[in-house]
């Protein structure tokens, strides 16, 4: 039975990190709200309404708080990260230890906390609020975001990187083909979700991105590695990736960046 | 060997919810920040360095990227609800099934975003500025949080409270003597986060929470019971528990009550 997918139809937002980790490892999923408004009668007629029944129905035993949730059999699972923490072993995408494990989480709630960060400089005062009812708070909360937190959190991820013993310096990596990756020395959702975090930044501030990239070059590597990798290049060309835009969570503002 | 808990001394913060978890299972453990406060030489002669060496030593193959953290063994662990995670098999503070681990863990993730929004009301533009710098956009963010983000949170914590088929009812309860749970029938690290976020509601927006804490009955005695627990009350009793204070995440600046 395919994995069910719930989230916004127009939006990359959260879960693209769950897409990610579907696509990358080439299993079955239905992404439900756009697969309903590709019907006749739209999203409204069918994907909408079974995702809104999730949060409106009081005969939900364990209710999601907010999408993306994923249905696998009779489990509802919500938050980003737990989807990913109960998806990546099967899928193949997070080492067999323990150790790797929590390491692993551990890496993706701290994305989760620089997405959250992301959203919040182009909304510091409310998610019930326009952009345009809070600019003033956007323009202070994006400066210190480029200033201090963006350096801070991909330099972090940076020294994860450069200290993984099982990835090798610069110019043998070159010469081996071998590619980089935050845990041990295989393809796990954290390393597509730092894709998906880069991606996005370098979306929403292309400016402050790229200076703080070449201060973070195994980062930058990374983003390019498995942006290249089949299954995940397939993906990013095919229809099921929506553009990034200005209802997400990465909005290209210009007076944002700098 | 005791479990080692850094975080910084001063303040409840997110060490908090390790630390009830620790307290109420029992379980040895030294804080190291505080416990360096309080030998000959104070904090920095011992505990703070040690917590900052692992923030600033390149030899840490898997750092922190911010306190509070655990040292179990050889196991560095970071993230909050991660370090619960990995505690509470082993403190039996999660039930044995792997749907309940998950959704325990999916409860305390969106406990943490409660957390992060609770702090972002007097901290809404940079966690680098000072609240008098950032006092206007608070007012508004507070706003805010009061109105929208504070009901919508704790009815669906009373939602997870009163779906949970292992509760009984109100009458029934009493009479029975038998505790809330928010999974299963036994108490979990979500219970005590719970506890913790509630207290500190009631601390920061004492107005605002003592309303909302009306409409949702089932969080309000879950609060309660948690507190009574015997370990808990020792332990809230005890020099260990910190007072809430104007340092940390739940602050009562009555400003941002209403």
């Amino acid at each position: 039975m395919p994995y069910k997918l719930f989230y916004w139809p127009g939006i990359q937002g959260r879960g693209e990190f769950v897409r990610l980790a579907l696509e990358a490892a080439g299993a079955p999923y239905v992404d439900v709200v756009r697969a309903g408004a590709a019907e006749p009668g739209g999203e409204s007629a069918s994907g909408m309404a079974a995702m809104l029944r999730y949060f409106e129905d009081d005969s939900v035993p364990r209710p999601p708080f907010a999408c993306p949730f994923l249905v696998d059999g009779r489990q509802v699972i919500a938050q980003t990260a737990a989807i990913l923490l109960h998806l990546a072993p099967k899928l193949g995408l997070v080492g067999k230890s323990e150790a790797d494990r929590l390491w692993t989480h551990q890496i993706q709630l701290t994305i989760a906390d620089m997405v959250a960060e992301a959203h919040d400089t182009h909304h510091p005062i409310a998610g019930s609020l326009y952009y345009e009812q809070q600019k003033a708070e956007a323009l202070r909360r994006a400066q210190d975001f480029r200033r201090q937190r963006l350096p801070k959190f991909l330099q972090w991820f940076e020294a994860v990187l450069a200290r993984n013993p099982r990835n090798l310096a610069n110019d043998e990596r070159r010469a081996d083909g071998r590619a980089l990756h935050l845990v041990g020395a295989r393809l796990s959702y954290a390393d597509l979700s730092l894709f998906q975090l880069v991606d996005g930044l370098l979306y929403a501030f292309p400016k402050a991105t790229r200076r703080e990239l070449k201060r973070a070059p195994h980062v930058a590597a990374l983003h390019g590695q498995v942006r290249a990798l089949p299954r995940v290049a397939a993906y990013l060309q095919s229809e099921r990736r929506l553009a990034f835009n200005e209802d997400g969570i990465f909005r290209r503002y210009p007076e944002l960046d700098g």
